[in-house]
């Protein structure tokens, strides 16, 4: 069974999500830890109320450097094959990130590389587009830049605010990222030239 | 019956769509003036043998003010309502696009803001995105920065190249150009706040 981590900040809609696919025997996975750089992430409760394994590193009391040692370390002792953020809202330094090469996956609520960074939903808006979505990718050096796994479109409406968006893209979210952990857990995907490609070879 | 002035550089695709959309009577109004700022564009003739006004200025020789000066006086003499580009390859000046406020259209084979300026297909597949599309947007004094009117979604397999790309975004922008310029001929929107919004008041 292969093993995952979830990291997270808040709410963990996506955790959820990825907890009930599991459960539901539709994800071949276990989460093996839920880590949250945020003591009160509201995920941390529901994750224990599943029987999930819960670490909390207050990012913003071990500084940065303290609070990614001690991220690396229960990452590999839990020995996770994956790592899936969630809403994590602290950003890995490369150092971090090249420590677990093409094992870090994150959502975007944004048709990437349109609207990286915070806000999408807001930018969207203000751009005035008429369709956003959301992207599974790997997590590079950058913001928002690594390989894309999966797309999903949804329309924008005049009448939309920044929540009726932000629910219509989240519903997305939620399907879009059990589909790209599978793919990956599966190797059913590499990257090739910085671009996911399928794999040709089945395994 | 509104007056379009359409500019190309090339084989005109999308004038032929607008062309067509007003023989069959599906868009109501008359392209007075086809305005190629490149001697050899296959879409003069085109234009010629639908019987339509052709002007030939040659920016190349021209030079940008005198070519800008020429078409403006084109633009002007003709009473154009609404100047459609349609792969017109010449960035227009911001004095030239103030002269023609929110009169300006321009297609463009991405959904924006993602992948502006030039080669916009390859950009995306280099990028390995998942979907792209179309745009129509107002020209302002940016690249491909203009209020969006309307965009197309379309799918992005892997097994394309921009050949294929290209020519499943050009099958939808020959139907959202339509769609955009009617909107705009039939005051059914107007821009807000840099943004283009649906007119409460029918005219």
């Amino acid at each position: 069974m292969k093993r995952l981590a979830v990291l997270l900040s808040g709410r963990g809609s996506n955790f959820e999500a990825i907890a009930d696919r599991i459960k539901e025997g539709k994800l071949l996975a276990r989460i093996e830890v839920v880590v949250s750089n945020v003591d009160a992430a509201p995920a941390l409760e529901k994750a224990r109320q599943r029987g999930l394994n819960t670490v909390v590193l207050n990012s913003q009391e071990l500084g940065k450097e303290k609070f990614e040692q001690t991220l690396e370390k229960t990452l590999k002792d839990s020995k996770v094959d994956l790592i899936c953020l969630a809403g994590f809202m602290k950003i890995l330094s490369p150092s971090f990130i090249h420590k677990f090469p093409n094992q870090i996956l994150n959502i975007h609520p944004s048709i990437l590389p349109a609207f990286p960074g915070l806000d999408s939903q807001k930018q969207a808006l203000d751009k005035g587009v008429k369709f956003s979505g959301c992207t599974v990718h790997f997590v590079n050096e950058g913001i928002d830049t690594g390989p894309i796994v999966l797309q999903a479109v949804v329309p924008v409406f005049e009448s939309d605010d920044e929540q009726s968006l932000s629910n219509r893209i989240l519903a997305e979210e939620h399907q879009l990222y059990v589909k790209a952990i599978d793919l990956v857990l599966r190797d059913k995907i590499r990257i090739k030239n910085g671009r996911v490609v399928r794999s040709s070879s089945q395994k």
